[in-house]
C-alpha cells in the first residue's frame, strides 16, 4: 500500500492573538497563541487550503516528523511523527503537492496552544482550573481566526475523524460559506450515554487523584499520574474493538502460566499499563477533561429542539462520512443517523461503512478501501479547484 | 408477571471449617468460615437440593429479606433483599415449596464468609494482602465442603448467572457425580481480552489508591475509596447495554442545561458516581481483586490445550444455558462457544438466546420469557425427582 512519500522534516510555527475570544460558556480568553503546521503551497486562489482538525490525544502535529522535540510543543513520550502521517504527504490521499494542508493544536490543548499549562499573563500563574470549558463551536471558532490571518476564506475541504470529525461538521454549521467539503471520519453527531459514562469514569479517575489539587497540581509540582493513566486505559479499551484485542492479545500470558497475583499475568494488561504510564508522561490532566467535555457537549441538534437536520439547514458543503463497523465507540448508526440529517437537506453527501475489524482505532489506520476512497474524494476536490 | 411470594424474612449461617484447604495457587487456609443461607425442605431422599452461586457483588442473601441486618454479614447500603428474590421463593421459578436451595458467600467474599477483611488467627491481624488468589475451582471446592456438611451428596441443580455461572460450569467439571443440572445463564466459558481489560482497569484503580496500602488499609483506618469508586463505576457501564443507558439516560441533563464545568450535568454521571458511592461504602477492595481475578482465569479449556470440548468431558449433566441479545460484556458468542462444546461430548443441552435489551443486567431482571424457561426447565426437574 504505503503510496507517496512522507513530507518529511517539519516545523511548527505558532500565531498570536490578541482579540478576546469569547467562548461558549460566556467566558472570554483575553489573548492566545495557537501552534500550527502547514504543509505544502497556498495556490494563487488560496482555494487549495485543507484543515486538519484532531481528536483527543492528538496535535497540530499531523504528517512528516520532528528532527528536533524543541519548541514544537511536543514532549518526550508523544509521537515524533504526525499523526496522520500515513494520510498525508506528497502523493498520499491527501495529497500535499496539491494541497496546502493546515493542522492546529486547539485551544486548550497541552501541545503549544494556550491551555491550562499556560501562564495566564493576568496572573502570573499557570491556568489550571480556571481556564474556560471550551466548546467545539469555541475551537471551530479560533481556527477560523487562524484561517483569516493566514489568508483562507474558504476551505476546500475540512477534515477529521472523532473528536476531529465534530469540528469539521461544526465548520459546516457555524461557516457554512467558508467550507467546500467536509470529511467525517469516524464520526458521531452526539455522544450516546455510554459515551459520556466513559469519559465520566476517566474524568472522575483525574479529579479524585490525590495529585490533582483541584486542577492546581502545576503549583504543587506534581501531576495527577495515577488518574490519566486510569483514563488513557480506558480509553483504549473504547478504541480497539473487541475481535481486535482477541487477535492482538486473546489470553495470552506474559509468563506462560498464571501467577497468582494482581500483577502483569495477561498481555492485554501489560498493553494497557504501557500505555497509560507512557500518557501520563506527556499529557496535561486538565486538557483531558477539557477535551472529554467537548466531546459530551457537542451536540448540534440541541439548539434546534433536538432535530439535527435543523441543524444543517444552512449548510452547503458536500460531504463524505465514513464509519468502520467494529467501531463501538462512534458506531455506523451514529453516521448514518448524520447522513440522514444531510439528506434530510438535500445536501450533497457520499457515505461509506468500512468492514473494518479494528474498532474506533480504524481510523488511524491505512486500511487500502479507505485510503483509496479519500484519495478519489480528493482527486475530485483537486479537479474541480 | 411476579407470580409467588416472598420467602419472607430469612437469616444466614455461619460453618466452620478446620479441614484446610488447598488453593488452586498451592497456598492453604487453614480454617475459615463459610456464611449461608437455605430456603424450602430438604426432602427425605435429598435429592431436591438447589445451589445457587453467586456473581461479582452479590453473596449468600439469595432471596427474601433481613429484619436485622445484624449479623447477616451485610453492610449499610448493601441490598436489604436477596439479589435474586426475583427468581427464588414460593411459587417462583425456582420454587422453594419444591427445591431446598442453598446460597453460599464464596470464601474471600465480604459478607460474612472468612476473606481479607476477616482477622487471620495466625497473626491476629486482618488477612489483607496476604489472604490466597482463590478460582473459581477453590470456590467449587468450599461449596462441596458445606454441601457434605450439609448432607447433600448430589444437586438437583447448580445455578448462577455471569460469574455465578462459571461455577455451575465448574461443577460440573469437577463433581460430574454430584450435579444433575447446571443452569448457566448470561455465561461466559471464560474472558475475553476485552473482559480481563475492564478487570484490570478496575484492580489498577483499587491499587493505585494511595488509601490501598498495597492491601493492608485496615491497619490504617481508611478504605480505598476512590478506587472501589471507579471501578463500580467502570463495571456499571459494562452491565448496561449502550441502547439500555439511551434508553435509561439518553443525553438528560440534571439542570436543564450544560453547567460548564466537570461536576455533574447529565443524569449518566449521577447515576455512576451514585452506584460508585453506594458500593465503596459495602464492599471490600480486596474482596473486588479476588473475584476479578477469579473471573480473569477461569478457562476450563486450558488445562486440555485449549479444547474447551475435552474440559467436559467426563461430565454428565443436563445443562440449560441462556444469553441475552444485547450482553456485549458476557455475549450470546461466547455461550454459544459453550452450548457448542458441550455438544460435541454429545449432553443433553437446552439453549436460549433471550431478544433482550438490558446487557448483562438482564440476568437479574424479570424478563417473562426467560423466567418462564427456567421455570419450566425446574418444573421438568422437579417431576423427575
Amino acid at each position: 500500500m504505503s503510496e507517496g512519500r512522507s513530507i518529511g522534516a517539519v516545523k511548527p510555527a505558532t500565531m498570536h492573538f490578541d482579540t478576546p475570544l469569547r467562548c461558549a460558556s460566556g467566558a472570554s480568553i483575553d489573548s492566545y497563541d495557537l501552534m500550527y503546521e502547514t504543509y505544502g503551497v497556498l495556490n494563487a486562489a488560496r482555494s487549495n487550503a485543507v484543515l486538519v482538525c484532531h481528536a483527543l490525544n492528538a496535535s497540530h502535529h499531523v504528517a512528516g516528523y520532528y528532527d528536533d522535540l524543541a519548541g514544537t510543543g511536543s514532549r518526550k513520550g508523544a509521537d515524533n511523527i504526525g499523526w496522520w502521517d500515513n494520510m498525508i504527504g506528497p502523493g498520499k490521499p491527501l495529497d500535499t503537492d496539491r494541497f496546502f494542508v493546515l493542522g492546529v493544536n486547539n485551544l486548550g490543548g497541552c501541545f503549544g496552544s494556550t491551555g491550562p499549562a499556560s501562564i495566564n499573563p493576568a496572573t502570573g500563574q499557570a491556568y489550571g482550573s480556571s481556564f474556560p470549558v471550551v466548546t467545539v463551536e469555541d475551537w471551530v471558532e479560533a481556527q477560523a481566526r487562524l484561517a483569516d490571518r493566514l489568508g483562507i476564506a474558504r476551505f476546500a475541504a475540512v477534515m477529521g475523524g472523532s473528536l476531529g470529525a465534530m469540528q469539521s461538521l461544526q465548520w459546516t454549521i457555524g461557516y457554512p460559506e467558508r467550507v467546500a467539503n467536509a470529511l467525517a471520519v469516524a464520526a458521531a453527531p452526539k455522544l450516546s450515554a455510554q459515551n459520556i459514562a466513559f469519559n465520566e469514569v476517566a474524568r472522575q479517575a483525574i479529579t479524585t487523584d490525590p495529585d490533582f489539587h483541584g486542577g492546581n497540581f502545576y503549583a504543587h509540582g506534581v501531576i495527577p499520574r495515577r488518574g490519566l493513566r486510569l483514563a488513557r486505559m480506558i480509553g483504549h479499551i473504547t478504541y480497539l474493538s473487541n475481535d481486535a484485542m482477541m487477535e492482538k492479545f486473546g489470553r495470552s500470558l506474559r509468563s506462560g502460566s498464571v501467577n497468582f497475583h494482581f500483577d502483569v499475568d495477561f498481555e492485554v494488561e501489560s498493553y494497557l499499563r504501557h500505555q497509560g504510564d507512557k500518557f501520563a508522561d506527556y499529557f496535561d490532566a486538565n486538557t483531558y477533561l477539557l477535551i472529554t467535555r467537548a466531546l459530551d457537549y457537542f451536540d448540534p441538534g440541541a439548539a434546534h429542539g433536538g432535530s439535527l437536520s435543523q441543524a444543517f439547514a444552512r449548510a452547503q458543503a458536500r460531504y463524505l462520512v465514513i464509519s468502520f463497523t467494529s467501531d463501538w465507540r462512534f458506531s455506523p448508526l451514529q453516521s448514518r443517523e448524520l447522513v440522514k440529517s444531510l439528506l434530510d437537506n438535500r445536501l450533497d453527501v457520499s457515505y461509506a461503512e468500512i468492514d473494518a475489524p479494528h474498532g474506533h482505532d480504524a481510523f488511524l489506520l491505512e486500511d487500502p478501501r479507505y485510503h483509496a476512497l479519500v484519495r478519489v474524494y480528493f482527486d475530485n476536490i483537486f479537479a474541480g479547484l
